[in-house]
């Protein structure tokens, strides 16, 4: 199984802390996992994963949505990382790309209207902007995410 | 050898992937490696590496440096994150109370003010908020930390 950490402009610290959590628990359950973000997102990622422990491959944004839409490529599991109405746009055009079910994991400040725009993705979300701690709760909820993709 | 990593605030999301990023190379000289830091700076580096490849040891910021004013511990070298006057203040805070040769690492964007305050400290300096690329560039300009502490 494959699985795709689709990340957003990262203004918030926590963003990078939880897709690296994340990363680490799919590699456990045997997924291969490709993160994807703009250039920033990326470097904060392989920056702190210097050794890429947790993560192996990591892909532009663009060029990801460009492979989803040529069907070059496709996941299993797709989490998008949301803080934001651009978060809410990710997401929709992941599912109108992919076959993969998908994850929204939202935080920041304000996280009810991104709650509700997520529909029926599966939903882990936490108000959280320095603290990962609330959403890392959320995140060791879910006992298996191999099971979300059936 | 011994070395303390000093985080303050982690506003600026790249603070915490700097201080993976030198953590790692400091555990590759041979350096043991302690981060300190407030409850949010600390979850972001402890989320972000769940298996603890590159932070074994992670202190409370305070606690760290109570431990420092009783002659509890003491480091080697030790890195201060700097983005705002507050890690002026733990500079010269660590600067009184331990031997260690001090590293300022500064980043945010306007750091010229930070630069000059930050004395006879070694300096790494980049403007950077969201991309840690230009403060990997200078942390990589660094060959030997060993040598930094002599």
């Amino acid at each position: 199984m494959n699985a795709l950490l689709m990340m957003g402009c990262p203004e918030l610290p926590v963003q990078t802390a939880a897709a690296l959590y994340i990363a680490n628990k799919l590699n456990r359950e045997g997924f291969e996992v490709t993160a994807a973000g703009n250039n920033a997102a990326i470097s904060l990622l392989l920056n702190s994963d210097p050794e890429k422990h947790y993560i192996k491959k990591a892909i532009d944004l663009d060029r990801c949505i460009a492979n989803l839409a040529e069907k070059k490529t496709d996941f299993d599991l797709c989490f998008v990382f949301i803080h934001s109405d651009s978060g809410i746009s990710y997401l929709a055009t992941v599912k109108s790309l992919s076959k993969a079910k998908t994850v929204a994991v939202i935080f920041g400040k304000d996280i009810e209207p991104l709650i509700k725009e997520s529909g029926d993705s599966y939903i882990i979300a936490a108000k959280a902007v320095h603290n990962p701690t609330p959403l890392r709760a959320k995140i060791d909820g879910v006992k298996s995410w191999a099971a979300l993709t059936k």
